[in-house]
């Protein structure tokens, strides 16, 4: 197809494809003439991966590169790649550790080692949780760590079986990293909102229904 | 207490305690001379909360003396108080309803009927699921709704009731309001990243450990 398909049956604009193609995160067309390419169905696969790495996960042009390098390293397994995917969709780094820093992460670790769980494949997202564990304490919740997030452990396993079937249905390296970038970020979102929904309902059955 | 004690055993610095007082968001102190008055355990907590609202829940001061009011309202049950904090938390408003919106509020309101769970107490919430449910469709996922969407409700309702019996032994209003933004805020974070734990782990069963 015409890049000016490509555009259409993607819904991206012709100047972003562009901007794409001179970045390199869209390897460029066959060429047809002396001012055509053709594209196929790979370049659409690609730019709706570019689209949710830039969108949705929020990543600058440059980390893009680095994860399409990931993508496109076949001798790179597939629980790498989505390990160098979920590092570049992490937030900002944590403090530098403390004594509050060291129990909340000793908390962590002894759920993890409970569970039998390997905790070397997240380390950006075992800093944020014992980062909350600390703000957890100084705000005046120190139990939180022991009493609340067992049950966060448990419903959060359930979830991500799910999550990790459905992208891996998805079919080929990139249509699963696809996935697991929309799921996740699209997922905490959609999460966050259940667990207000819930939190409402729970309440309600245990307050009442009170006048406003 | 004086002032400098306030500041001391709350861990906030005395400007900004005296910018509270100014805002209203702390009411005065007990007069005990010309230039000094006496603070006790009410100013405590409601400096706790302040700093919750603020710094955790992220809201303007404003916003923060709407709830405080709502707080100190003796004849506002409690359910409709919640209902003023998660109001008052949550994000910005979603975009206008189209055809696209339509058919994912009707998923939303089918897995809310089907529960039997009141859709009226979270609107905000609901608008916003109703928007990933959208952008899910808009980016190649029009089924997340009917396969995952389950899943999350069950998890997110197992989490919400631990979230509600931990918040309501805060005690008397203002704990339990001061746990909620702590909770619902903090909770999210923590809920995100032990979802990513979570994903690595199952990714690592189902892939078993591959060099990297």
């Amino acid at each position: 197809m015409r890049i000016s398909e490509l555009s259409e049956r993607s819904g991206i604009a012709l100047a972003t494809i562009k901007y794409y193609l001179r970045e390199g995160l869209l390897p460029p067309g066959e060429r047809t003439g002396p001012n055509q390419a053709s594209y196929g169905g790979e370049h659409l696969r690609r730019l709706r991966l570019v689209r949710a790495l830039i969108e949705v996960g929020g990543l600058p042009v440059a980390t893009v590169g680095e994860v399409l390098a990931a993508v496109d390293s076949p001798d790179l397994p597939l629980f790498s790649l989505l390990g160098v995917v979920q590092g570049s969709i992490a937030g900002p780094p944590p403090p530098a550790p403390d004594a509050e820093w060291d129990r909340a992460a000793a908390v962590v670790h002894a759920e993890m080692t409970r569970r039998g769980w390997d905790s070397k494949p997240s380390p950006e997202a075992i800093d944020t949780l014992t980062s909350v564990l600390v703000r957890m304490a100084q705000l005046g919740y120190p139990d939180w760590g022991t009493t609340v997030l067992p049950t966060y452990f448990d419903s959060a396993r359930v979830i991500a079986e799910r999550d990790v079937a459905d992208a891996f249905a998805a079919g080929g390296r990139e249509d699963i990293v696809d996935a697991v970038v929309v799921l996740t970020v699209l997922g905490d979102t959609a999460l966050a909102a259940i667990r207000r929904i819930a939190h409402a309902q729970v309440s309600l059955e245990l307050l009442g229904d009170q006048p406003a």
